[in-house]
């Protein structure tokens, strides 16, 4: 009985020394040197083949070596009865939060327009604080620590979701209601997990419906982003300003505008990364559940998308 | 009974606008313009012209027009049996709280690095986090709301302060344990009154003693750093960068070697501005008190200088 990471182009190495060094005797065999695939029952993926796992007849467990699926689900040679689980990681999310409050301070204390008034020796004390007001679409366990967090600094937030929700804390707007959750806010963070229904959903059109001047931070996929749409947006002053962590293509292409854009803070996918210390733990509870016939943990809902 | 205003090269037009909605009668003289000295019997000043006091005979109470208090404590003219108050406003502590968080992200995040990086177009993913532990000098109503939301967002935080301290929630140091305090830290951010113990702390020899690129966050006064001291700390790496909102001279002369480094972030004293509209109620009430004789709200107490 063994695991597969199968994760192309990234060094598995130090998946192997985190998770061999909470289970030394862990059968692991790694992509693409896998010589024994009959005896693959566990397969860790980040970005893999499509089609790949067909070589594994015993396959009875899939897990994301990340927070997101996207990267399984849009392979339709994945099974359908195969049950899937991802990594719910407390430092993924405390770097995510981490990262997005850092762009709404950035926006609400006006750091770019201080650095520019630095360069040219300028001196302007008048209206030093733009008042912000969050939107936070996407209310799972990272959209809701974000808003713990803006919350408890003081900050309105709101937030919006794909699905109802019932006790929640804050001002909810479910995804029919999207231009009153617009018309709150000036502030719009993306922390949506990738589906059909969230792709592409970053648009012109939605951005015509938000207060002018509204600052965007997409921390989830590049593709939940029309890329076209930015400038524009931000020409026409829909938008003021944006900061992006995640791409339609990675690394972003050398002749891409958003490198060249001085009102479009780019981080290249550093928002939140997967520690293997941290997951390992989470990966070998698994097996050892699928071992013995127990629930999992952190299943994803094919019908949800996460 | 009347109230003055003494606020040289300000417009007085909002504190007159913001005293007057709260309490329309009230009667009063705004400087230079003061033709019945002998009526004002509170003075409510920033930066007022030393000795100027002793045109009113009949002075009785003396309040800032902001927290602080070291313009009024630095003029020998100011009898010492006058009592003296200071504005303590939950706004100025909200904005001062974001503006040092803004703070601690940009450097924890590191977001001058990706500022760089996306003006050559370079894709790095490496080493996307300083791990940041953050030391705060000045324990009062401004530094622990200070470390009350660090805490909360998850870094370990350390207090030091020039009086003893029981029950304090965090690590806390007295003055005669600077040398431990720095050595737990790579984040040190002044909130000290300016006082002639505090004057000058920021200087080459404390640097020396920090972990190597420690960053430093001055927002209380300009007199609290050595400026002199600061670009040599960064050339020898005791200090990586620091954001100052504070200078000896303000504005900060044209010739001043900050304006052209960029390893200091420099804002115009805009960290934390007084809201007349949210400070003279405090005003109006402590005038009520003078009248009535009762207990001040928020005296300074001139032993400790805050």
């Amino acid at each position: 009985m063994s695991i597969a990471i199968i994760s192309p182009g990234r060094n598995p190495k130090v998946w192997i020394d985190a998770l061999k060094k909470h289970q030394p005797d862990l059968d692991i065999q790694v992509y693409p040197d896998i010589n024994r695939p009959n005896e693959v029952e566990m397969a860790l993926l980040w970005q893999h083949p499509p089609g790949y796992l067909s070589n594994f007849p015993n396959l009875k467990l899939i897990s994301s070596l990340g927070a997101g699926v996207d990267h399984i689900l849009s392979d339709p040679a994945v099974p359908e009865s195969m049950p899937i689980v991802r990594i719910v990681d407390e430092k993924l999310t405390w770097s995510m939060t981490n990262y997005v409050v850092t762009g709404v301070l950035n926006f609400h204390r006006q750091i770019t327009r201080y650095q520019a008034d630095q360069k040219r020796k300028v001196w302007d004390m008048s209206n030093p604080e733009i008042p912000v007001k969050v939107g936070v679409m996407g209310v799972g366990a990272l959209g809701g620590d974000v808003l713990d967090k803006l919350h408890y600094m003081g900050f309105p937030v709101f937030g919006l979701g794909f699905t109802e929700k019932r006790g929640f804390p804050y001002p909810y707007f479910s995804r029919d209601r999207m231009g009153d959750f617009l018309s709150e806010i000036n502030v719009l963070i993306c922390l949506l997990p990738l589906t059909p229904e969230t792709e592409g959903i970053l648009n012109l059109e939605l951005f015509k419906k938000c207060n002018p001047g509204t600052y965007l931070i997409n921390v989830a996929r590049g593709k939940h982003l029309i890329e076209e749409d930015l400038i524009p947006a931000l020409d026409k002053g829909y938008l003021s300003g944006a900061m992006l962590d995640v791409y339609r293509k990675e690394p972003l292409p050398e002749e891409h505008p958003f490198w060249g854009e001085s009102r479009i803070l780019c981080t290249p996918h550093i928002a939140s990364v997967t520690n293997p210390e941290a997951a390992s733990p989470q990966i070998i509870e698994n097996f050892r559940r699928l071992k013995s016939n127990l629930d999992l943990l952190n299943i994803v809902d094919r019908e949800k998308g996460y």
